[in-house]
């Protein structure tokens, strides 16, 4: 399969505030066994399809770059020469960070936490909205992400939300659209752009 | 001149609300006298320097409209084509829209205004940062203008601020930086983009 011009985005596996249902944010975080598992089943994938990345970049949490590092170790490549990114970190959830879904239900209500969660421009008091984080991942993408997908294969391990805001970018969501866009722990989404940037291929495995 | 891959920046003309001193944001005003000989000068320039856009960006609002179709005609272009992006709109600076510097600073204060004005994150009341324009312009950037320049040549004519959110996004400016960018009226911007989408030069014509 030709490398050229391939995008590779790949959410991190479960993380223990994953399996505890935690806001984590930007807490950092180890993986789970599963996330370690799901970690390197990406990283088979991607090896058994001939995608072996010329560019890493994940975020500065260290559940993102042990992802990446595993999916390396699964293709055979080095570990070095991983980009961290903190423009890549999670969306930072503010007061609701540390917190399992059900405390901050019973603190703030099912309604209001459902919008902090899904909504594009609502944020958590003293947090980010999505719309704050696709603020500061649509330039890394622009700046550096994009570049390196334009000259080979780039992968991007990153978080639920930073990479939900990095679709949204990618696609042009609407924010409607966006709040429908799910991430699964360790799962892998693919692009093939064209020589003007455009989108010629999406695949999401299942 | 090589008309590949070129991106062009435009901030409309002089409008009734930039000379009345206003904060004139989401609000539809025309061109003055003094705009649409800015709008037509940097038609010239562009003119004088061969480059005939291949696609041309411009706002919703007229006075982007207007100054856009000032440059095609000066370059001896047709109007038509020009696709109007509601992302390109200018901030909507929400309560200050359509009061004076003056009248604003004299309602909350001239440090709160000058917040308001050049800080990256913080937003007026009811209105948008420049964080969230950004956040509607990169994606715009990224699904939409950044293909046409690099199919050719792409113009964009819009906004102080918005058009401030876009150079931040393509050149990756970090917040301090981006509140020294300053656009006046009818300024002109060129980047020549490399293969990969990186910017290969800036031009800034004084």
């Amino acid at each position: 399969m030709s490398g050229a011009r391939t995008l590779i985005i790949v959410r991190h596996g479960q993380s223990t505030g994953n399996a505890a249902g935690e806001f984590t944010g930007t807490r950092d975080v180890p993986l789970t066994m599963l996330g370690r598992e799901q970690a390197r089943a990406a990283g088979r994938h991607l090896s058994e399809r001939g995608l072996r990345p010329d560019a890493v970049f994940c975020s500065t949490r260290s559940r993102t770059r042990e992802s990446a590092d595993m999916i390396l170790e699964a293709i055979g490549l080095p570990r070095q020469n991983v980009v961290e990114a903190a423009e890549l970190d999670e969306r930072d959830y503010g007061a609701l960070t540390g917190l399992t879904h059900q405390a901050a239900e019973a603190r703030w209500g099912a309604d209001q936490v459902a919008i902090w969660r899904r909504s594009f421009a609502a944020a958590p008091p003293d947090g980010e909205s999505l719309r704050d984080t696709l603020a500061r991942v649509a330039p890394c993408y622009i700046t550096r992400i994009l570049p390196a997908a334009m000259r080979g294969i780039a992968l991007v391990v990153a978080h639920g939300n930073s990479l939900r805001a990095l679709v949204a970018a990618i696609e042009g969501l609407s924010p409607d659209a966006i709040e429908a866009v799910e991430l699964s722990t360790g799962s892998v989404r693919l692009y093939r752009l064209a020589a003007d940037t455009t989108i010629e291929a999406c695949d999401i495995p299942t």
